[in-house]
């Protein structure tokens, strides 16, 4: 059983089909690191939350989760929404190692990307 | 003068530095493609609006306008809200050309950037 987990934390929508490029990442990271389980949680509006996702991590034995926000930027949900969450996760459970990550529009090599692709898609 | 234009558009938030990796990407797709004005745009929140940097563009003499939503996934925001604004755009000024690109996560190649970074960060 692996020990490790990551949990990919996106904002979540009405519209089922906000999850696909969500699943695929989660797809993407399963299928290159099989050492740990990719779970995808939410933070509103869609299934499973990120507290219910972290307890059944460590209820199967994980000792070492990251979570990944899969946000373009930060705003008040990565400022105050999650760090209550990580807060709980965290008192609950101490001796988990919980790790956070930059939100996506944090790290150059991806905003390098994106700007990359704009000037290839830009008419 | 430039007679094209990119307008990256962003959900915008409260929070002032919500928009710091959007104006990242900006600043990258300017460096590299100094044929196009690029303009940010946001749908809430943040100024400037949509619409009113397409008047400004329209009014400096551009003529073809790219659309690039800089949003993880669509939801309500990309197939409701934003059509909204491009259908209107398009009646007031159909001389123009009006192109709307994928979102974010719709993006094989940005997906994978993405999971591969995940990869890289997880503990």
């Amino acid at each position: 059983m692996s020990h490790s987990a990551i949990i990919l934390f996106a904002h979540g929508a009405r519209d089922p089909a906000w999850a696909l490029p969500f699943r695929a990442i989660q797809a993407a990271v399963a299928a290159s690191d099989q050492t740990k389980k990719v779970e995808l949680a939410f933070l509103e509006l869609m299934q499973p939350a990120l507290p219910d996702v972290a307890e059944r991590l460590i209820q199967e034995g994980v000792q070492s989760i990251t979570v990944v926000p899969l946000f373009m930027a930060q705003g008040g949900h990565l400022k105050k929404d999650l760090p209550v969450l990580l807060d709980a996760l965290r008192d609950q459970h101490p001796e988990v190692n919980v790790t956070l990550t930059p939100a996506i529009g944090d790290v150059p090599e991806l905003t390098q990307a994106i700007a990359q692709w704009v000037i290839q898609v830009a008419v």
